[in-house]
């Protein structure tokens, strides 16, 4: 049986796995003290172009969403996250979890509008009480979204611009980042990214590495004493290493690009054979990841020969499923989903 | 200059500050341990009709509402509420702040119906992913309403027996009860409150008491070791006689009810005032709260005379404010209010 | 039956109810900003010495150590405080319950030195580890201490010295403050207090309010945005004038001063009663709080007539237990104790 | 430059990166649902020796400590431990980041005695105010201790029976677990652990494993909704393969156990060689960690060709330091520190 059910179905990219074990017997201090996290956070500083960047590791996204979030917010704050954002749906709760609200404003296909956020910053400032209500602090974003969307640079500037307005810092959860720069149909490049956002992580867990997402502080405004602050919240690993090895890697000879772009190839020839089979899809995603309409009959003899995930169900006799592909799709694997799909 | 603002606009009824006043002298244990907490305690259950129901005080409602989800809800859960809910917006945070989700979900006036309710529940079980959501473990809603509604007798016992079903407790804030149950076009009565409701608070700090709300536990369900629960947020007081004696005060000859009835009856009338006034009402709110459409000009000019609350602007020229009765509005600010809008 | 069990067995000093009668009819705005808080606030500044303080009232002593504490630290820092420290012990894990650590250092008689504060700040910075361990972040102490004693003016400058060499704010938990100042054994003012503390309050629930503690900042360091933290913590009141009036009161014409005095009187003469009735005190404490060694035979017989509070078994057959005095003590008072220990 | 700086400088043991690498592109389901997991669970439980045991992954040791910890302590109740304890010192307030207060009492080299400890809950109950206090909910051990130390069987045994006499849980930190069981002195076996404690852990991360924790619940007693309660703490991975290959390969040949055999010679002779070079010992270790008391100049010129672990400075002209050996440690390894010791 093969898979499309996500894109962390498999184990690393074996490069990955390679110099985990070429340099498996090299002592090292702990604590993401060691020289292959420095040269990763040199790497990456490099393809953001940001020489004064502040890059740290963290093991998981949900992890890494809430360590960010909660250190960088004072006491008094929320977040400001679409309603159909990781944070605010799928993460049970993470970020509450850290004592900060997360602040739910509408969205389309998982983006958030400039105007619709200074909509709610200025019906926020407006009111008279709004001393009695969590005052925002930061907005966060996915990109891609949970739906596979992307912004373009023109609609992640003018949300820039907004969060510069009032003065409140921008944070873009990349877990799949990869796979936004490499789309096609883009215009968004990692050092946009990097000049736009205040901060923003790179995501590793599902773009080949084992585990792991590498912080970028763009603005000199890594939390101070932050290593304390991930101690504390359980998310500080002994062996640094695993993380550095793995982005080391992944930022050496592009290969993050590579694999991402990949997927992206993956991804347009899986949209080809559902277009071929006169599938439905439930939008138009340019990323790895394609939501696709099946009637309950068809996707039950579907799910015989290829794993896909539930998303939602639209109707009662159809149901959206997600099928992702990653830097271990095969053009076998997409011949085994036509066949499957006939 | 005349004051509609709130409902807590003076001190606490004369008979409340004479009960302080006599017993001021008397040697008490601090704590909620003397003689009034236990006095008070009994005469809310008698009111209450649960014998077997358990009664603590606390300061405000807020804290209120913040003691009573975070020591009830489980680690994994979080709280229904309508998106208009007083947790949800003008509570700066304060169930985020113990850690704790609130699950919004769409309102009308204020309230939140069975279905809707039941919707999300139906929704949140059949989700193959919810063990990664945050869990349903209460259902928050106030009765009056942010917006002055109530919920009918039958509305309250399909909204009963959906937490029934899906065995979530039913947590009724009632900061304002005593004018709900007071009021002229309501089926609910307190005991029908006890009867539907897992936990409720009388409010005293909006309805006649210097501070204070009684939170009742109907069923054997009070959280163990409540007092260190409270204590340990700051929740405690030393004299707990304060919240004793008034208590005491308000359910002893009615009190409570009767000065309830005042302000709705007062609240009538000032309806009376602005429907002969040609004043839009905003809704239709049966309690003491009343929300009134004005033309921005008009109210300006009322705002020299007559104090009241910015709620919201539903268009450029417009203002909603709300105006409250309570049991020390007398005829004579009727009178001037009146005079204030001729 | 007479009670020395504390200093907040009796309801208000009979001013600060007068007060509370004479203004309650008047029509304030909520939250703090009324007239009476704002007078109360001038009255503060200027007893302390320090026109550009800021003040701020909140309930009780538990949830005020709870909120200067919580707001004022960074997310990585913890509180020091004394081992027999009221956070530390006796009020059941609040500062924990804020996520952050009290970091206990020894003691003496309840007071820290500043020897062992640099001590510990010295061995914090010289651990090559100091980054995996809760960095100090405030230095609290209480004045008068659990104990009933106070710091010597050398004493408090000292540790006041190496919380400025340490840039650490020193905040003083004057629950009992008045009790100190007032003592016939001290040489450290309210100003001084002011001067050599970064935030400290005037306890106003164990000196003649029904309930009230009034923070005082000393240095421009007012959190940011401190009504929505307060709200959020469930520790804002409606009727913000509850406590603006009570403080009002007791900084009129000194009664805060006198009212302690007079505490401080009858704690004299208790313990002249306790000399000649050849009891043996547990320490020497210069204010209201006395700690009494009793055979339990003797307290037996003593409890049928006054009541006391238990505070601990030094060995099988003797027991420690504080009386008392405040506000309300009176001669006759002490003169039934001195009957009954005969 | 070889190192004893700690067990946990090199990467993984070349059995469990062989185990990786095999199964690299195994397509499997995420979170924990893979057949690696699964067995790896099976076989634990059969080491274990209880059939009905649930085993559980979290990542690294102070994670598995604040997840365990936090889930299983009710709202008002904190955890007892060793004032030297990894949770009382070395994670940067973990424990009070999630809300709870660790309950410090005193301890030998590391250990509490079950005498001390009933002492503490004895007084903790006797105390008439201990509604005030942080409830003890639950009793933390390391084994090996910080310091290296092992309790005995009769010792285990002992506290074992304080907590059920006090009905609370009692949890053993077992994050260099292996090195306890196969010290050359130690009467305390896997299975008694099971038996004696509610929950433990077994290390990886610091006994071959590049990272993770397999928890074991022993009496049917793991957390309701526990992945939920995983989630919103950030600690739940992906790619949960990744601890279950770990643990599969650790546990299949008796690999964890060998391992750790290993470390403890290698442990046997570097004391030896202390021993010959008359160092002393700070003091006796029976476990991987060793701790060396050095005259300052030595230590300098130690290290330069040796890195090793500052514990702490006993006087000005010592320093105790660490000397740690795991799996990876070889003869070479010793012949070298021998050598540089001369």
């Amino acid at each position: 049986m093969i898979s499309f059910e996500s894109d962390y179905i498999c184990g690393a990219h074996p490069l990955v796995l390679k110099a985990l074990t070429e340099t498996n017997m090299e002592c090292l201090s702990g604590y993401g003290s060691d020289k292959y996290c420095d040269s990763a956070k040199e790497k990456i500083k490099k393809a953001v172009g940001i020489p004064e960047a502040e890059v740290e590791f963290l093991v998981g996204g949900t992890q890494t969403n809430s360590v960010i979030i909660s250190t960088m917010l004072s006491d008094y704050e929320g977040v400001i996250a679409a309603k159909t954002g990781h944070i605010s749906t799928h993460e049970a709760g993470a970020i509450e979890y850290t004592g900060h609200e997360v602040l739910e404003i509408p969205q389309e296909n998982g983006k958030i509008a400039a105007a619709v956020l200074k909509e709610y910053l200025t019906g926020y400032f407006a009111d008279e009480n709004h001393e009695h209500m969590t005052r925002p602090g930061m907005v966060y974003i996915s990109h891609p979204t949970e739906y596979g969307t992307l912004y373009s640079k023109a609609e992640l500037s003018e949300i820039s611009e907004v969060c510069r307005e009032y003065e409140i810092p921008l944070f873009l959860d990349g877990a799949r980042l990869g796979y936004g720069i490499m789309s096609y149909d883009t215009d968004v490049t990692l050092q946009d990214v990097g000049k736009l956002c205040d901060v923003f992580y790179i995501g590793g867990t599902k773009v080949g590495a084992l585990c792991g997402e590498a912080v970028v502080f763009t603005k000199g405004n890594k939390p101070k004493h932050f290593l304390t602050s991930i101690k504390r919240r359980g998310a500080l690993i002994a062996k640094g290493r695993l993380l550095g090895v793995q982005f080391d890697t992944l930022f050496t000879d592009d290969l993050y690009f590579k694999i991402s772009k990949h997927a992206i190839d993956m991804a347009e020839k899986l949209k080809d054979i559902c277009r071929a089979h006169e599938l439905s899809m439930f939008l138009e995603s340019p990323t790895n990841q394609q939501f696709v309409v099946f009637e309950d009959e068809k996707l039950k003899k579907l799910q015989k020969k290829v794993a896909v995930s539930f998303w939602e169900k639209p109707d009662k006799n159809h149901t959206v499923v997600r099928l992702a592909t990653s830097w271990s799709t095969t053009d076998e694997d997409l011949a085994e989903l036509d066949k499957a799909l006939s």
